[in-house]
């Protein structure tokens, strides 16, 4: 690892060498867990009730157990985050449905396991937010809500690992990925938003997307702010003839897109309102630590 | 574990209490590794060449490299099935894309991990095979091609691990999955196949399957001996109404179907057609451990 890192498994921090789970995890073995990735900033963790909530969400859809209760977790990662040190901490909690025998079928007998990553979170290049990146709409498509549902945040993200690896092959930042009616779902862990005539427009959940924490709070925070928010499907040819379009995600808050395959998108500089909101959102961030610092008592 | 096991990890063997793999592999990650299940007679593994072919058709389709080539994962089945010492032997051969920095992107710098895990095969109980297994039709889509192929036989198996959680909160043996056409594809671990008139009738592969190397020993026996073979797709109505209707898969062989949702199959008992092929498929079984065992002279 070239960031300091500590892993937290089943409640007991070790380096990352000593991080390890048995090959009969159901998480290696068929991607049978659910995780959530958030972040802290001085010690407080960010937006940790949505992220529980969220990940009380994926259990309940697969069936899983959750091996530890809230306040468990949320204490496992000030915790684990204390003895790290950093002042930004990138935040992976991945809960298994556990050990056993060999079989597929999810109701036999096996306890779960906690795996809780964190690391340090080095500040992202500037250059993302004040050139903008480049994405690519991937050939693979986001997989069905009637298959492998993407509102569970789940082991399973090959789907988006080979969308992600059309977009690194052709040199572009990240994928934007279709669903099967060949609308835009989401990024491969993010949600796309795209602006035309000074409105936000975002898909709907039923487009078959993971329902990002940042995406809701920009819905809420526009709208409390009197811009217009809307969750609308956007096909392939809207997004690429947007005013301005932005992706979004925890870690990286919102960054802006500039080009889509071969198509500059507005002047090929982030938008003024892609950064207006970004201005309003870190206001919101910084809120929000302020009052979890308070609650959380740390 | 309640039956005797042995792992081998990058060449090493282990007992199952000391397997395991980094929390930073990406088959623990996301599911991002394929995987074979064989089994062994006497130490001469079943079928290895065309397992073999699957294994590269997998990692060729999603861009992973194997660690090992052809002969050396053939040499460490061998050596670590003997070591093992069991009559007939459960094998399982996982490669994953190995560790490296948390990133969904594959092309990113990463050294991939051999995972073996043999047991002991116990004998699976009669009547499964003497008074046939009850089947439902899973509310589970089959994850379709454009999206998680199940042509792909990887670590991301949740799309099957829920259809067989239905199956057996149901009390069924296992579910027969159906795809986005909303015709049989497969089972969750096997193939299906149904006979109507003396036929014997299993869907194509481009109906969004795993070609299971037992369905086309079955095809190329079947054909070789004057049996009617079709791949054809088949609807739920139709595997309903067939004569009799059985699933394949190496370790389970031919398991006949006597019962899919609240449907009985033909006479409520294991098929005539079905039994003639499995005395068939036992015999070639026989011929090709004797022809491997003087081939990879074991």
């Amino acid at each position: 690892m070239s960031t300091k890192t500590l892993v937290n498994i089943n409640g007991k921090v070790v380096t990352p060498e000593l991080a390890t789970v048995s090959v009969f995890d159901r998480g290696f073995l068929y991607g049978d867990s659910v995780y959530e990735v958030t972040m802290t900033k001085n010690g407080i963790p960010f937006m940790m009730e949505a992220h529980l909530d969220r990940l009380e969400s994926s259990a309940s859809k697969i069936g899983l157990p959750l091996p530890f209760n809230r306040d468990e977790i949320t204490n496992q990662v000030i915790n684990t985050v204390k003895e790290l040190g950093s002042t930004k901490c990138y935040v992976r909690i991945v809960c298994t449905r556990g050990e056993g025998e060999i079989t597929l079928d999810p109701t036999a007998d096996q306890v779960g396991n906690f795996i809780l990553i964190t690391k340090e979170l080095p500040e992202y290049p500037r250059h993302w937010y004040e050139k903008g990146v480049w994405m690519v709409i991937s050939d693979v498509v986001r997989n069905h809500q009637r298959s492998t549902d993407p509102s569970v945040k789940s082991g399973n993200y090959l789907n988006n690992v080979l969308a992600m690896g059309e977009a690194k092959r052709a040199g572009a930042f990240d994928a934007i990925m279709l669903n099967h009616q060949g609308m835009v779902s989401e990024g491969t862990t993010s949600n796309i938003w795209m602006v035309k005539d000074e409105t936000f427009i975002t898909p709907p959940l039923d487009a078959g997307l993971l329902g990002g924490i940042t995406r809701q709070s920009l819905l809420d925070m526009g709208k409390n702010n009197g811009l217009k928010m809307l969750e609308e499907n956007i096909s392939p040819e809207q997004i690429k003839a947007a005013d301005e379009v932005f992706l979004t995600s925890t870690t990286k808050e919102i960054v802006p897109i500039v080009k889509i395959d071969d198509q500059i998108i507005g002047n090929a500089q982030p938008g003024v309102n892609t950064r207006k909101l970004h201005v309003m959102y870190q206001e919101l961030m910084e809120n929000h630590y302020k009052s979890e610092k308070s609650r959380l008592n740390i």
